[in-house]
């Protein structure tokens, strides 16, 4: 019988179908007795001291305490000079690696099968610096940062991820062919880390390459790390690979154990508070935070629960091609996770 | 009857297997009786005067004259400081448009059917602009360089393109929320000169957006405008989903009707000089540069014997699936090639 300490999760529920789909984990963790406590806050960005934009005291707090987070989907900001959340908590968490996962579901029929691979992408620096100038007028620059800290972190975090999760190969994507000094950076940092994880195999490849081969057959490909700007594609190009984001989990990684779970679809507007979200790409995103916490006999049994579901086709949410609601799924998910117990 | 005076065009027959797959095309160019006198030329880069690396004198002067070249794969120079020859190329004949049509082959199987799209790339800044630093020890910087004229002139070229072959969209592909002056630059010049074609339609959508629709469904797209090194990824990631680089042609074009025509595989040292290459990327490539002469009867022709020999399965070189050897294999497609006379 599995038994753990409750421990405490920070909650963002998000906008337009978040709250929904939160609510349905929160359900099938109840159902599956998972030992977690929510913490609920909104993260919308308020103007601290000097105008600077930040995340409310009492999310920050929260979130400085349980040190992990689970996040719905939140709106794209429209005041002029709002920040992207997503960026905004990346970085005030500084939650250096996008950690996901991209693996083919039983039964969700895509032009392809046995996809199993993990994209981890540098999430702090790279294309995503905000330095930007006007040099002329009709002349704009956009600096691209690699430090080798940020590289070496996020190449040590990719080989202790494969090692952790009996994965045998690791692929650092690059473009050092073009960007000599800066990805060639980025690419010296993996090989050096390479050569403390003699068990894990080392490869690299220019990211044309990779997106090629990838359509072509994703079943080569194992865990790939990269820069800021190549994750941002090649992560949503892999997820669409499994059937998109409605299905494809997400975890932003930080040291120290700060990590936050996110779904990485939008907010759907059009049918928020309907009962018709699909509340899958939250819940496996929920299910890596299990493992993540080191509950992976929770994280196993909600997977497999989820999983279940979607091969046995009766209860499933319309974008998943059923006609069932959000609440039918996530009670048919329920009654499975406790059938396992 | 067909009938127009001949033209001279730059051959640049390249390495490994590029010499086989040339001939492979004139042979078929012959049986077509197309108006075409090639004027073989090599374009390995030599230092001229100042140390600058430089194509030699007797290949620029053959490009000068006739304006268009055919090009098969070239090596990757080994020598220190050499050149990609494909960036000294596009740089000498200052080629912006990387033009790739991606069309789905009948009878060539792949997870995807009815892809038919042109991919636009801007060639010659971007984040090709081959301006680096290393800002103190351990921190290095690029810069992606955004012009107004050069988005301006590959936006105009997108458009006319679209109209010229009866396209009806042009979708802008972007990371302007991340990049706002550099992509936001590129993005309002594409805004601006959509207002000229209004018998196309205009969309924007984030790169990492079009990556994850193209595998989902790739025939919601028809031509896409970007940036350099989203082009590079992209142009490939499609060419990926219609059977890959050798079957996929590509145009580097310039002002004045200056345009190099290219297969983009590689040289494959291994099997060359066997008779085992298959020229279908460097011959759709010379259909490309017919239609772009205006000599689209022969285009069409030579496109029709190609595509022809391939769906009918008898006669296919090992890569497409068959055991035929090239010189069979280009046998076949002139014997159609006559027949449509
Ligand atoms: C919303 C946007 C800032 C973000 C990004 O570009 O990183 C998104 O595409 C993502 O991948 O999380
Ligand atoms: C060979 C390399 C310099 C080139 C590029 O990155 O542009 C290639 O990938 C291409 O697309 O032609």
């Amino acid at each position: 019988k599995l038994y753990s300490p409750l421990q405490t999760v920070t909650l963002i529920p998000g906008d337009g179908i978040g709250p929904e789909i939160s609510s349905a984990v929160m359900k099938i963790f109840e159902a599956a007795k998972a030992p977690i406590q929510w913490e609920e806050r909104n993260v919308t960005a308020i103007k601290g001291p000097g105008g600077r934009w930040m995340i409310p005291p009492d999310a920050k707090e929260s979130m400085d305490k349980s040190k992990i987070g689970l996040k719905g989907p939140l709106k794209t900001p429209i005041a002029a000079g709002h920040p992207s959340m997503n960026l905004l908590l990346r970085k005030t968490f500084d939650l250096y690696a996008n950690v996901r996962p991209c693996v083919s579901i039983e039964g969700y029929k895509t032009p392809y099968t046995d996809v199993n691979l993990v994209t981890i992408r540098e999430n702090t620096e790279g294309e995503y610096s905000g330095i930007e100038h006007v040099i002329v007028d009709g002349v704009v620059q956009s600096i691209k940062l690699i430090t080798e800290n940020a590289s070496r972190r996020i190449a040590e975090y990719a080989f202790e991820y494969a090692r952790n999760n009996q994965r045998a190969s690791v692929t650092a994507v690059h473009k050092a062919n073009i960007m000599r000094m800066s990805d060639g950076l980025f690419l010296r940092k993996c090989r050096e880390v390479a050569e403390n994880f003699k068990d894990i195999k080392f490869t690299e490849m220019y990211l044309d390459t990779v997106c090629l081969n990838m359509v072509q057959d994703p079943t080569q490909f194992d865990v790939l790390v990269m820069p800021n700007l190549y994750g941002d594609i090649l992560s949503d190009l892999c997820a669409g690979l499994i059937g998109g984001l409605g299905v494809t989990p997400s975890g932003n990684i930080g040291a120290n154990g700060v990590a936050i779970f996110e779904s990485v679809h939008g907010t759907a507007p059009d049918i928020a508070g309907l009962d018709l979200a699909n509340p899958t790409a939250l819940l496996l995103s929920a299910v890596m935070m299990l493992r993540h916490m080191g509950l992976h006999g929770y994280g196993k049994k909600i997977e497999t629960a989820c999983f279940d579901t979607i091969r046995d086709k009766k209860v499933l949410t319309k974008d998943l091609g059923g006609n069932s609601k959000c609440s039918e799924f996530t009670a048919e998910i329920c009654r499975r996770v406790q059938d396992l117990d």
